[in-house]
């Protein structure tokens, strides 16, 4: 009887490692789908984005700056105001949002204005985020930052005239952080669930500092810094059949991965959850003092 | 003097070495603005487009096969007999054909019918392919070879709906395993005016298998493949800050990488190359026997 009591456990142990072995390292998968949404899940799903992130900026890196694009004086689109990235980026959003993307809660345009409907008629999403605070939109500071701060320090100077590939690279990196960003309202749902009654009073009160400082945890923020610029270094390097070791080169300066990172991605992601805590309680029936 | 022999040798070779340093490793730069199109510098463009690919299979990898994407009998796209992937790709193709990206001779359109002109009007490339041979599209095999065969393996079966994300992640491997394989056209431009003597008479007999092999070097191949599925093992290894060592899983299977290579993109180069040399004598003035 000792025996098989034994056998067993040693059967059970084996079995939840077989669990555990299977369950990490994790996928991306959307929480649209499993419906799973917990701080540990949402967590998880934005340290799959900073794989796309990772491999999406080393892409654009290849480019140089390439500042015709973005710049209106070079009157690249002849008879209209917009610069080149303005035109393809919208026209970009015009085909995806005939697609749905814009129907998945996940996906925050950038040229909201006019979008046409998705031609596919029977996709829904589960209703997760609060309706009347969903549409918060941050992307027109993601596009001033990315363009006037950030790109600069990415990127080498220059012009190759590579403008089509270049813009579609600006154009799926400008979406991967978009979406990285705006992600902040699912953490933020997911955190107000977990505390109603913490939130509310700063909510109603409109204290954005009390709300932001609430929101962060210096220490989650670190770990994530050091692991996107580790990230940086594991994908960013040259890798070759020969080399046993490091070369120490990197396509992108991986410090500047925890950069954005601390200076823009973290910070714009709290603005969302701070701004979407603040429409938290709109439309919700009031409470009779 | 001995020793200042010996001091000037090692400062030469210090030289030497911090010269192979710079040198190494190799970045990806557009050869159509260096110019120096040789041997060596198209198979050091064709390694660095190796990692784009790479990084496009993990990020195609994290959707399931949304099969309704390309299967015209869901009609997805009311009124028209194409599939939704056919409409959103010449749609994608017809907003990057504005910013210029058909003029570039290393990009080749999956739909060239009717595409509109570049906005840009002063973007020029040095000629380099023989014209007449340049046109060589292979892009409906790609297409073919793609979605029936390849995808599949590398996708989990399933739907989630994220149709505009999924798409767009189909087309961007896509135009990178286009520009892959459609860069045979430089590879066989190079070999033939290193050795136009050997090309000349198989050309003119329509010789396909003798060109073929004379384009083949199996070591060649064979490292190319243990190289693509190194970069599928770094690129897709999952990064946390905890472990030390490799988990030995990964986001895509890493054979898989060299498997594509080894049947379809190192083959599909050759069909390109061949295709290309078999034109490359049109055009030109007919020497009098």
């Amino acid at each position: 009887m000792g025996r098989s009591l034994v056998l067993i456990m040693l059967a059970v142990m084996a079995f939840s490692r077989c669990i555990i072995c299977m369950a990490t390292p994790v996928e991306e998968r959307s929480l649209l789908e499993t419906g799973e949404f917990t701080l540990d899940s949402v967590r998880q799903s934005l340290t799959g984005q900073e794989d796309t992130i990772v491999y999406r900026l080393i892409e654009r890196a290849k480019f140089p700056l390439n500042s015709r694009l973005y710049d209106q004086k070079y009157e690249l689109v002849p008879g209209s105001p917009v610069t080149l990235i303005q035109f393809l980026f919208k026209q970009t959003e015009i085909v995806q949002a005939k697609a749905g993307r814009y129907l998945n809660p996940e996906e925050t345009p950038f040229f909201p204005e006019n979008l046409p409907p998705s031609v596919i008629q029977d996709r829904t999403y589960p209703v997760f985020l609060h309706p009347p605070a969903s549409s918060v939109n941050v992307n027109n500071i993601i596009w001033d930052v990315y363009f006037n701060k950030f790109l600069p320090l990415l990127v080498k100077p220059g012009d190759d005239g590579n403008y089509a590939a270049t813009s579609a690279s600006d154009i799926e990196l400008l979406q991967a952080l978009s979406r990285r960003i705006h992600y902040g309202k699912f953490v933020a749902e997911v955190k107000y669930r977990e505390a109603p009654h913490e939130y509310e009073p700063l909510i109603r009160a409109k204290d954005r500092n009390a709300l932001m400082n609430l929101l962060t945890f210096k220490k989650q923020e670190e770990m994530v810094m050091r692991r996107v610029e580790k990230k940086g270094m594991v994908f960013g390097q040259y890798v070759s059949l020969n080399d046993t070791e490091s070369t120490g080169k990197y396509k992108i300066d991986p410090s500047l991965v925890s950069q954005l990172y601390e200076k823009w991605v973290m910070p714009l992601t709290k603005d969302v959850e701070v701004e979407y805590l603040l429409k938290r309680l709109d439309g919700e029936q009031k409470q009779v003092p």
